[in-house]
């Protein structure tokens, strides 16, 4: 059985194991006070074309969320996502947990426009009831989106300007962050982000940890007292080594963007697949999710032999579907689909 | 300079205040444990031709959204509304300050369609992916609307089968309910709403009291240890005759009836001028909200003379202006804004 | 049948209620937006010598501490108070509903001590571990306390000095502030509460009004967005004139402290009875207040004719019962007491 | 450099470490859904001596108090923990962000005392105004305590019978848990936690895993719909697998228990150390950690060759510091330690 399913079926990245394998017996102190935290941040750091942003690990990617956004926002205020954004969706309200409202916004494949934003913005404080409303406190994006869609850098550019008009951070999720920044089709670095952005995440989950999620601030805006909003949170690893230790690895020689190069390599030939196989897209998209329709019949026989996952029923007879790559996809995982197809 | 802002402008009601003061230097147990708390359930039972419901006293509308519906839901729920609701718009955020998700559906004319509901909530079980989702666990409506409209006993019964055949709640904010209830166009009364919805609540403060909103549960669902949670949000009145008085005087000789009758009458004549001087509607309502389109440069003159409300631009040159009458609404109001206009 | 039961047991004080009467059929702004919520204001201003306060009403006494003390912190603070303090036991755990702990020290008679409070501060930030706890972000302390004790200035004065060398507000909750203003042994003025402390309520609800209690920041530290945190918590009143009008009459022609003073007389007679009869005092107040003895025979026969509050069990054979004067307590009601006594 | 500073130094035992290697490249199903997770449930029910026990899996100890306490108390309830409990002190308030208080009661060595839980849970319910106050709804204890200490079977059953009698369930937090059941002075096993707590967790972040707690619940008491309330809270593993794998490993061939043995036989040849030494005790645990009174300058040398941590003064002169076994310690380094000293 192949699997398709989403990019996080295997562990880790070989490398990324080996470096837990191989400082396992080190004594090391607690919550992110050792070396390998401290390393995997220089490198990050580095890797951003910044040395004067601040980064901070935790573990997963709704805390993640959970985290920046409920200590970022002040008490009056709710972030702003595209409606299919994943904490608006897939995240079973970790926000509103918080006490904070997603403010959304309607979303084109996925993408949040400069413009509906602008516009959302603007007619906030022109109705004359707002004291009454949620303001608007942040701006969430994420790249690549759940559509896998890839905001340009003139998109990204549009966005950082208004959130900075309008005084409200903008917030990127890239918990699939790697295969953005490898896409043939993007024109955005990791310094870019940096740049544009207030505050991100470079996913590791995602991108061949076991778990672990970067979180980077910008504009030294790391909210006061971050360790113990993360441990009230329930967020502080005891042994920070764990994540620590994976993005050390993760930042050595490149190996992140290593991984999302190999993910859309991957991804390119599987597209070529399906065109070869005149099977109609959903949604083609730049990065290493891809979406298909396919017929019922046919997806039911495909069940047997390769995973992937439902993404939503197209019509009575058709369903899509989406086909996922990452770095643990091989060339032969890709013979077999097409064999099999 | 008269007033059509809105439906609380003035004090209380003539004969609610008299009660308070013809009360005033009794000495009552305090936290809703007196005579007149009881009275007042027990008129409102009457008034809902059931005696097995359960009334509770509170304070204020969001107060009283807030403490209904995160008292009935499960940890994993949020509650469903039309995205005009008052909850999801005009409450600043005051359902996710208590950790639950508003789940917001499109809206026709203020009000969430069956079919739309109905839709909603059997794609939410088809979605293979609906444990990272939050559930519905409540339907909200308000009626009168936002916009002044009202369900029909159709649409309600509608509502309710389908909350019922889902088991989720059905909830009605009936912070205008006198002014549905008498309205010209109805055909919904205080027992339908008894007996399909599972609470609603009926709405003091902008039906002739100073304060108050009347909860009442229907089918024995009162969650457990009610006043605690109250007390717990803040919302538990030392005096609870303070809203106790008002509801006994509000329920006694069909007052609040009266209040929503006298204020349609005033809101049909109301229309009545509007055509009468050619003024278009934005929306013509059947209950005491009325929406008109004033082009800018007469909605400025018609300010110096007329309180009304701000809704929203209609187009650069002209605005959506809200008229809104009550209990304190006089003939000779509307006489002077005749001769006004 | 008389009652001592609590100073909230009657209505309004009749100048008060009459002020509700004479402006009931104004049309006003909701919200808190009227000429008397100015008025009010502006005379609490005047009340503590001081201009340059911030003036916010709101309805309840759970409710301010709730608001003011959520607001107020960060999201790794906690407030510190007596163990016997309010919020800690007698409101439902309001204070952690909003997501912060109450840090609670040894009382002595209800009151924090300055040198319990110095010590824990000192040894908070000695404790290596700290930033694994809640950090203490404010000091809460009750004026009178709920045993009707009350601060002297030097106990103020040393509170607020450590509150400032430790950066942290002092927060006064003044539920019964008239009686502490007013009693015969304390040398505490409502300037010098101005003065001492960074924000403070004071107390409607059991001062005369039907509910209402005024918060006042005293260094221009009202939080940002406050009419948005309050709505977000249910706590905005449509007709906010309903307190705006009450604390306009109660700060008019010293009414306030009027209460405060026949409040205290009615009790130092009361003591006067309690001790020519012999009972025993389990706390003989200098407010409102009084904690006395009774043996359980004399406790029901006592009930037949009197209301009071069970305090707590002294032994099994005694009870402590407190009986409390207000406003509305009456020469006539003393004589009875003494009468049956 | 020796470290005894804690049992989390490390990071994974060499078998377990090994397990996440040799399943590394397999394809998994995320979120808890893979054999391994399986796997290590079922050993873990057969460890218990109960299959119809439920187990879950989650990352760390205060994230884990917060899902279980959250998820199990009502909205007016508490949850009680002696003032030492790790979710009074050093959690945050991780507790408290969930919208409940901890409700802390005196205790001795570490202990909640059965006789001080009885007394205070009569009280509550003696108390005529317990409506306005936090319902106690659970009992929290950790077993090793915060100080190494243990309950005996005689006190968890005691315990346990209180809590049965006031129906609220009993907690027992097992963070340390190995180190409890292995200790030489316990007449306590993992079968009677099973059948004296409703719900209880076996640490394995202090006891050989990189990260992970399993949560058994033990009376068909699981809240419904856990994983979406664990989403929730951000406390979703993608990569399920990670904690899957890890617990699979701890409960294959007794290597939980085997550890816990392991540091078991180191504290005690440390406790001979001191005492050979004549090194006065703090107190001397039956468990992992031991607190001796070292003088400060002794202190200070120390620290040079030895990691221990600090735990508070003693008075001026000398300190209570902490040392602490685990599965890493090595004769080695209690021989270095013995020379040091």
């Amino acid at each position: 059985m192949i699997s398709f399913e989403n990019d996080y079926i295997a562990g880790a990245h070989p490398l990324v194991l080996n470096h837990l394998v191989e400082t396992n017996l080190e004594s090391l102190s607690g919550y992110g006070q050792d070396i390998y935290c401290e390393n995997a941040k220089a490198k990050i750091k580095n890797a951003c074309g910044r040395q004067d942003v601040e980064v901070e690990l935790l573990t997963g990617g709704t805390q993640t969320n959970q985290v920046v956004i409920s200590t970022m926002l002040q008490d009056h205020e709710g972030v702003i996502a595209a409606d299919t954004g994943h904490i608006n969706v897939h995240e079973a309200g970790a926000i509103e947990y918080t006490g904070h409202k997603v403010l959304s916004l309607p979303h084109k494949e996925g993408k949040l426009q400069p413009e509906v934003l602008k516009k959302y913005l603007e007619g906030f404080y022109a109705d004359e009831t707002y004291t009454h409303m949620v303001f608007p406190g942040m701006v969430y994006i994420s790249h690549p989106t759940e559509y896998g869609t890839l905001y340009t850098l003139k998109d990204l550019t549009q966005l950082s300007d208004i959130c900075r008009a309008f005084r409200i951070p903008l917030y990127l999720d890239g918990a699939r962050l790697a295969y953005g920044l490898m896409s043939r089709e993007t024109d955005v670095t990791l310094p870019d982000i940096a740049r544009l952005c207030d505050v991100f995440y470079i996913g590791g989950t995602k991108v061949g940890a076991l778990c672990g999620e970067a979180v980077v601030f910008t504009r030294q805006n790391k909210p006061a007292h971050f360790i113990t909003s993360v441990k009230k949170r329930g967020a502080l690893l005891a042994k920070g080594r764990l994540t620590g230790v994976q993005f050390d690895a993760l930042f050595s020689n490149d190996l992140y963007f290593e991984i999302g190069r190999h993910a859309i390599r991957m991804a390119e030939k599987l597209k070529t697949v399906f065109h070869d196989k005149g099977i109609p897209f959903y949604l083609e998209s730049p990065t290493n999710q891809q979406f298909i329709i396919l017929d019922n019949a046919q997806m039911e026989r495909l069940r047997r032999q390769v995973c992937y996952s439902f993404w939503e029923k197209y019509d009575d007879k058709r369903t899509v579907v989406r086909f996922v790559t990452s770095w643990s996809t091989t060339e032969e995982d890709l013979q077999k689909l097409e064999d099999i197809l």
